[in-house]
């Protein structure tokens, strides 16, 4: 039976509660794991007393080495950080000939997390997804709770999917508040909580806005999967939002049965959208 | 010398000190004006005495009457109209007929003011561009004031212009703010004082970041210029950034001389920039 084992799981960790996630997981599974956990990004509560080692984001090498000597054979990079400056990352040797490859343009897009992938790789290492460890919370396509979206909201969303597809794009940002056709704000490095409270002063009377959340197009699935949970639907009540559309098998939603549960309660919408091929 | 003189002009006036400028600059000239004042947008303090009728938005068949009934012959839009919802406009006879043939999916983008120009075409005015009336304020190439900008801010501001045609492109607003390569915010509704004054929580250590505000591509220049004052750059220092860059000759810069010696003593860059060609 050792060959079907999954094989030990490395679980690079960043913010918020996902990594808590992969980490519940791997123990309910019995799969073998050990958490690389980033200092200032992951929460040491949520990390809790999993196996783990606390690097800086500059301790590329000493990374790399610590998941070779634990055996570790897959990888999942899980929980958002924040974009680095040069500054903070206080490169080590390793790190700072990784920036010498990419260039120091990488920092402040995706293709900073790219090439971190591509390195991981070329260290032997399979990256997956955390839709493949966390399958349970990939948004599925149609209603997830709440009301079905009307016309307007419908056409509020196909807005949004436009907006937020341009964004992404321009690897700006995932998430667009769209109400009566009109943008009342896009996402950038603050954040989609952030967005939506913003969006309460800048709504029109009449029928609310919807939040769309997508993936960006082309965007790697093993990176920085777009995630909405409890908090992101109570941000959107607050604000007088009818409705969240996200992309359906590109987005997250933690405690989906809670959020379903809430949505009901609330009426508000909560739907999985298909995206057309975003190559 | 009577065929010389400018003929009248109608200020449809918005919101904000625009309204006041133009109505200032015609009587300098000695031009003579009236003034189509939005009833909710256009500030009674900025008309002041000046000749005017106060309209709702959904009043366009009174408002058309009276530039006719006033002998006007060329008109101006001048002044932010926050974009209204149908529900807001409750409008008049003549002006569900203009719904009725551009669709109400014009409100929410640019769409309708683009309208609102061929309407006023229709009905035999002339519509000119503010910077027509107000040349003195349009961006030149160049340093408008403070020091250069270095290769960093640069970078910022080549970022910035790549990311506020994009947005542009989908009709959502007209600025961002990069610091080092990265996105901290872009505008959609909530204008350019609230894009800055957010980016201060989310700014990162180093050298500070830039704002960049464009016409859109192909945005009619006679409505909605992007235009920055003395306010944009209190603003832009308090949130430690170090410039501003606007579009040359496609951005009103409001009390120039004086934005030009306040960012002098600030040590911030104003910048115009020239745009290729945008169709």
């Amino acid at each position: 039976m050792a060959a079907e084992a999954a094989p030990k799981l490395g679980i690079i960790a960043g913010g918020g509660e996902l990594p808590g996630l992969v980490i519940a997981a791997c123990r309910a599974e019995g799969r073998p794991f050990h958490v690389l956990a980033l200092t200032g990004h992951a929460d040491p509560e949520i990390v809790g007393d999993a196996p783990a080692d606390w690097i800086r984001l500059g301790e590329t090498g000493t990374g790399f080495k610590r998941l070779h000597d634990q055996g570790v054979a897959e990888v999942v990079m899980i929980g958002p950080v924040r974009r680095p400056t040069i500054r903070e990352l206080a490169p080590d040797f390793r790190t700072a000939r990784f920036f010498a490859k990419v260039g120091l343009k990488a920092l402040g897009d995706d293709g900073l997390l790219r090439s971190v992938v591509r390195e991981l790789e070329e260290e032997g290492f399979a990256v997956v997804g955390v839709d493949a460890v966390l399958a349970d919370c990939l948004a599925p396509a149609g209603t997830i709770g709440g009301p079905a979206p009307d016309a307007e909201a419908e056409a509020d969303i196909a807005r949004g999917i436009a907006v937020a597809l341009g964004l992404g794009a321009l690897d700006i940002g995932q998430a667009a508040v769209v109400q009566q056709g009109i943008v009342l704000g896009v996402e950038a490095a603050e954040g989609t909580d952030r967005l939506i409270r913003r969006c309460a002063e800048l709504r029109r009377e009449g029928p609310g806005g919807v939040l769309v959340k997508l993936k960006k197009p082309g965007q790697d699935r093993r990176i920085d999967l777009p995630t909405i949970g409890l908090t992101t639907l109570l941000e959107a009540a607050a604000t007088g939002l009818r409705g969240i559309a996200v992309e359906a098998g590109g987005t997250l939603v933690l405690g989906r049965q809670a959020v379903a549960a809430e949505a009901d309660r609330l009426g508000l919408f909560v739907v999985g959208i298909t995206i057309p091929a975003q190559g």
